[in-house]
């Protein structure tokens, strides 16, 4: 056969081929018109291209696996909810959700905007008193979409809860530990992860003469210091929410401070600020919390940062967000240079569950969000910088011809294979050229190849073909199962200390 | 301590309060009162308990491991997609498409149907031509929910797809293997694969005197012979499509057939039929089509059955569903009883990517649909019957403490074991008592528990109970990792015997 005279030119050809070909799935993104249609996605969504995917894998598992670690357990919930559920937990971002049409039915529902409130239907639907759980699930937000800082309207949070009555910060501690090990293990550089405390937040709107009607509001405000300079949340402080200018400095005063634990000890010498309850008991939390967080193994990774203030109306205790320290704000930076930031938050919120519940039942919460939009964003760039092509598809076993009339030799192969565990795949063509599957083979970094042809059949053998080293080996067929097995092993061992070098 | 001196007694009340006790998240699913408002879920919705999501994940681990063995990548689109692409491709069904109401911008959205349509939206804007690809989404039908026979209006669903030109009937034998695969690997009892062509049914409407522009129609017509009887299909053939009665009966007479691969020569010997040139092409692809299967070793499962006729709009050569034996269709029975029917199904739809492709690009694909939501159904009615109690968090390690004032003790401990990469749980309490903490264990079936106290801390040793047999040892603090490392693999293998005695 062709293929036995010239097996260099064919390896030769093969390389050659598979240089010239990109890969046709990154090819073209462009919308595309169809006479008057546009063939295009929903504003601010997109698709998922299998190398994507890989990735999303990857890092999901990496979560799940410290989710588990845990001893979380995992819930889903519908898509959409009740509007009624959703209204008046968000505060200023309600506007945000998405409503469907409603159509014959009174029911009016729209797209989840969080994973939290969704869970705190959950929670007291099923009248749960105690539960630790996490879910991956897509949230909806009809935001203006910055999709280069991996910013969407269609995107997945991976959260964490423990719900329950328990003791001071031990919750707590353990969350913000959570997401220290998560950030570790995906390996993304330097970050920190700012704390804060919204009792604190408020008694020093309260010491600085904020109307309490302001608070939630305010705290929305404070929250944009991450992105926009202090002069204009200044203005926006004075011209939207009316405060005196006297009041917004004040503030300013305070949400300038961070540091470490040694911060509590100094501003439990301003006694303006220890006059006020809410002050100590958030003092009394983020002593006990640092002090959790140091028998935790991350002290180092922790800021106390007034400034700290998360948007969200929910939160009554404890909050937390994770900043990859090398994409701060950097007021020098313009827009899309900003790219990233924070990347995972959460807090406390001890009063949601009761504000919805018919019994008005308290159910104390904590709970963390992974940003993973972001990640997925990182972990793509990464992989396009390294220029690994890393394996997409699992397949480990091709099965080939080099000579016409061989699909139904093929086919029995592939069932042998599939019954015997092995992810094979063949040709859909009849009689496929030799070349092009030896070339689909090393495109998708398939292990072995297996090729069978007149010869073979008549020897009871198979060629089998290590795809890396192009090295050929004849096999009995009634010893092919536990040779393609031993084979396997060996290729993927090779491969590892390959990549170790 | 208390501990040491009775452990007897200990072990009894553990297991006393356990039998007491039950699931609190099963209890209570009915909807309750919030003043005026009703805290539910919307209409044909569920959420999935981490119960379900055991099984869940079970189900789909087993389907991707089989789509993976088929050499298939994945990809991931939007829940949402613009109005204008879902619009007429699903004939009659249409009206159950939900649709987003419209805020602000001009953009009209609809969640997504099926994973079909927008799988031709991705080949047509990223010019694919060929491509093996699956998918596992939520799709979302306005219907009218029969959630005790696995149907909701948000479900999921699982596809595989081959798309691209290549030799009749090698992507589709290879389809209907898949989905006798993964119904053998997920042993859900007796069941079938029916096959039929649409060219076939097609020719036959021509032969019985049917107008053209009713074919697709008269599909999803015969479609409903799997739930409702003959006289009524009739009954709308004549009554709605306006057919004559003859008409309707010489149908009758032909999709009544149903048999194995001989069907194909009897029909050959159909002279009116076989002057058809749609049937000629049909009765080739099938019987090559029922060789290559008889190679993929599936004869036993596949039907021949012209009673088959799939609703949607789109298939244009093979067609194929899975049928459950024991949950067929049976007049006897009422409604409910019908439970569950068709589990999996497809066909080939050659012309949906070039119908909306802007350049009317061919692109040639068939692809299968696995019913997750009735195998889900099937599945946990299964586990109920059996009685038996999975486990369900993954903790495998418990660190518990006897005495006061050891919480610290606890967290340094947990620390440790993180780090070590053990699932490792503690008490969220400052004081918890042992009994709730060993019967945490017991009930979450944690493997080891391990305890620490004042003696212990002195001797610089930890207690290691397995909470199966409830014997305890002691171990040195600084062989802690390695031997919880050991005991695991032996608690593992001893419960692995116990499942197969």
């Amino acid at each position: 056969a062709f293929y036995h005279v010239r097996p260099r030119q064919i390896n030769d050809t093969v390389t050659k081929l598979l240089n010239s070909k990109n890969d046709p799935l990154i090819k073209n993104k462009d919308n595309i018109r169809n006479n008057d249609k546009i063939l295009k996605l929903p504003r601010g969504t997109r698709d998922y291209h299998p190398n994507q995917m890989k990735i999303r894998e990857e890092v999901f598992s990496t979560i799940i696996n410290c989710f588990q670690q845990h001893g979380a357990n995992t819930i889903d919930t519908p898509i959409m909810e009740l509007i009624t559920l959703l209204k008046e937990k968000y505060g200023e971002d309600a506007k945000l959700i998405y409503e469907l049409k409603e159509q014959d039915e009174d029911e009016s529902l729209a797209l989840r905007y969080d994973l939290t409130v969704p869970l705190a239907r959950y929670i007291s639907q099923n009248k749960i008193s105690a539960m630790k759980r996490y879910h991956i699930g897509k949230v909806y937000r009809r935001d203006s979409p910055k999709m280069t800082r991996g910013r969407y309207r269609e995107f997945y949070q991976c959260d964490f809860d423990i719900v329950g009555a328990y003791d001071a910060m031990v919750p707590d501690a353990e969350c913000v530990k959570i997401i220290a090990e998560i950030l570790d293990k995906l390996a993304l550089e330097q970050y920190k992860i700012n704390i804060n405390h919204r009792k604190l937040l408020d008694a020093i709107f309260t010491v600085c003469g904020v109307p309490d009607k302001l608070f939630r509001s305010l705290s929305s405000t404070i929250d944009k210091l991450d992105k926009i300079p202090w002069d204009i949340v200044r203005n926006e402080m004075i011209n939207e929410k009316g405060l005196l200018p006297e009041t917004a400095d004040r503030i300013w005063g305070y949400v300038q401070m961070h540091g470490n634990a040694d911060l509590i000890n100094q501003l439990r010498n301003d006694s303006q600020l220890t006059s006020q309850k809410l002050a100590i008991e958030a003092l009394n939390d983020l002593e006990l919390l640092f002090r959790y967080l140091a028998l935790f193994n991350v002290t180092d990774k922790i800021v106390f940062n007034l400034k700290l203030a998360r948007g969200l109306d929910y939160y009554t205790g404890v909050i937390f967000e994770a900043v990859l320290t090398q994409y701060q704000y950097n007021p020098q930076l313009d827009d899309d240079q900003i790219a990233v930031g924070s990347i995972a938050g959460g807090g406390r919120y001890d009063e949601l569950v009761q504000k919805l519940d018919p019994k008005q039942r308290y159910v104390p919460c904590i709970g963390l969000s992974i940003g993973v939009e972001r990640i997925f964003a990182i972990k793509e760039h990464q992989l396009t910088e390294s220029k690994i092509q890393s394996k997409i598809i699992s397949t480990e076993i091709y099965v080939a011809s080099a000579e016409k009339n061989f699909l139904e030799e093929r086919m029995k192969l592939c069932t042998y294979l599939w019954e015997n565990g092995f992810k094979t795949e063949m040709a859909y063509k009849r009689n496929p050229k030799l070349l092009d599957q030896l070339q689909y083979c090393e495109k998708n970094q398939i292990e072995l190849c297996i090729i069978i042809g007149s010869s073979e059949l008549h020897d009871g053998t198979i060629k089998m073909r290590n795809v890396m080293t192009r090295e050929e080996s004849i096999i009995p067929r009634e010893q092919l199962a536990e040779q393609l097995r031993n084979h396997l092993i060996k290729v993927r061992q090779r491969l590892t200390e390959n990549k170790q070098q």
